[in-house]
């Protein structure tokens, strides 16, 4: 589902930015989740919970995981994605779990079918947000749970203060508004849900964080950025919308270098979180 | 300690803007430290514990709850703030406290006096922060801790993106900078530390948020913040500055009041986390 995600060429063997995405769990992605679903399991332990936008299912396994009697339907608008979401599930040794290939905007399951439905960056990257919300919806049980975790791109903190990393933040943003995306997703969700009918009271809203700083986090970020600068989807993309030349994504990528031998440099982002109670 | 802090005229009796310093606790706004004091104090339950730029004391007050059996001493560079955070500890019952003028440049206390050394928003608002993360590491015992949490004034989201708001956030980002402080603390804290010798492998650094979006919340912090521009010290500093006219501030309050009204609207924002093992 996310834009900037090339799948495999062979799958079972991701490429460095798709590692980007694998370090992604339940834990790490939908901390402001867990809570309410280790409650609903209580409640019953046959949960079924739609992972949407799943792309290589790191998430959508370890959801699995944390609900062994229940079952996890991943969905991805790329089917190329989906080898790839299948050897994680296998490897992980997860049984409980399925992958298939839809659109947000029309979720190919009958009203009612989720007792959770979730996304994890997916919103940021379409063009009406609150249709995908609306059919979020739709799929969930009445007293179930739609789930959302957006990034917020403009509140990105980047240290230091490499001339070629802020050019590297508006092309990022410019990217994402080229594509139709919304840079400030996080910050818009609440208005998103109230968008679509949901009350206030049925949104709990929170914020949280994604950063990179240990030295393997810095590498792996900094290899992956600099794939995509150099040959990845995210530099074909910036040339067909004009927001570059080979030459700037090259100084960038050099930046990404630098930045990542830096002993002081991070990277932290905001997310926004709502949990919507249908 | 913080300079946009308006002591209160009667003492016990703090304004609005002071209200919202005081929802801070050591729970909300030191949770990164928490499980660290939470090991210090099962090997030694008598921890001493140093509050830097207490302000009007609820931080402090909240550590002394929680190491009934140690001693919290708060201290602040404003004398006048002082006897609102002794009457917050008086109001809480707690005793195992004490307050005390002083700058965290030059702070009051011998080599190795506490176990922990903590601030939370002070370094942002002050000339060499590394100088007094120096001086707090000097007061911190062998094997103790330095703890600091510090915002990221430049990854603030606000929505709805109403004009006057961007402006005040230039507005606020100015004065801070005007100031001599640091609107990106939040990202520079490794930096600052590593810039006074402390090792890479005794640093921890985390990220975090603060955020305003319940409809309480939206309406102290827009009470505050109208306070603030309609006559507070911020009004006060940025005429001083040349940041704005009269007008200009008036158009902003108004904006926050219609922000305080809005069901979607949500504020928030970063904060860099670091602990440093000495």
């Amino acid at each position: 589902m996310e834009k900037d995600q090339t799948p495999s060429e062979k799958p079972g063997h991701p490429p460095v930015q798709a590692i980007l995405h694998e370090v992604r769990t339940a834990e790490n992605s939908a901390a402001y989740l867990l809570p309410k679903l280790q409650s609903m399991k209580e409640f019953t332990s046959h949960l079924k919970l739609l992972d949407v936008g799943a792309g290589s299912g790191t998430i959508s396994v370890s959801f699995a995981k944390l609900i062994p009697d229940g079952h996890v339907t991943g969905i991805d608008l790329n089917p190329n994605i989906l080898p790839r979401a299948r050897a994680v599930a296998e490897k992980a040794g997860v049984k409980n779990i399925e992958f298939q290939q839809g659109s947000v905007y029309k979720l190919p399951f009958a009203d009612e079918t989720f007792d959770v439905t979730c996304c994890h960056q997916v919103l940021i990257h379409i063009g009406t947000p609150w249709d995908a919300l609306h059919e979020m919806l739709r799929v969930t049980k009445r007293g179930g749970i739609v789930a959302a975790r957006e990034g917020d791109y403009e509140t990105e903190g980047i240290w230091p203060e490499l001339p070629e990393l802020g050019k590297f933040h508006k092309l990022m943003a410019g990217l994402m508004s080229a594509g139709g995306g919304t840079p400030t997703a996080g910050r818009q969700l609440l208005s998103w849900a109230l968008k679509v009918g949901v009350e206030q009271s049925q949104i709990t809203l929170s914020y949280s964080t994604s950063s990179y700083h240990t030295p393997s986090e810095r590498k792996l970020c900094s290899q992956g950025l600099c794939d995509q600068l150099r040959g990845g989807s995210l530099r074909e993309k910036a040339l067909k919308f004009g927001l570059g030349t080979e030459n700037d994504f090259e100084e960038m990528a050099k930046a990404w270098e630098e930045w990542a031998k830096r002993d002081d440099a991070s990277l932290a982002m905001l997310h926004g979180e709502i949990l919507v109670q249908k």
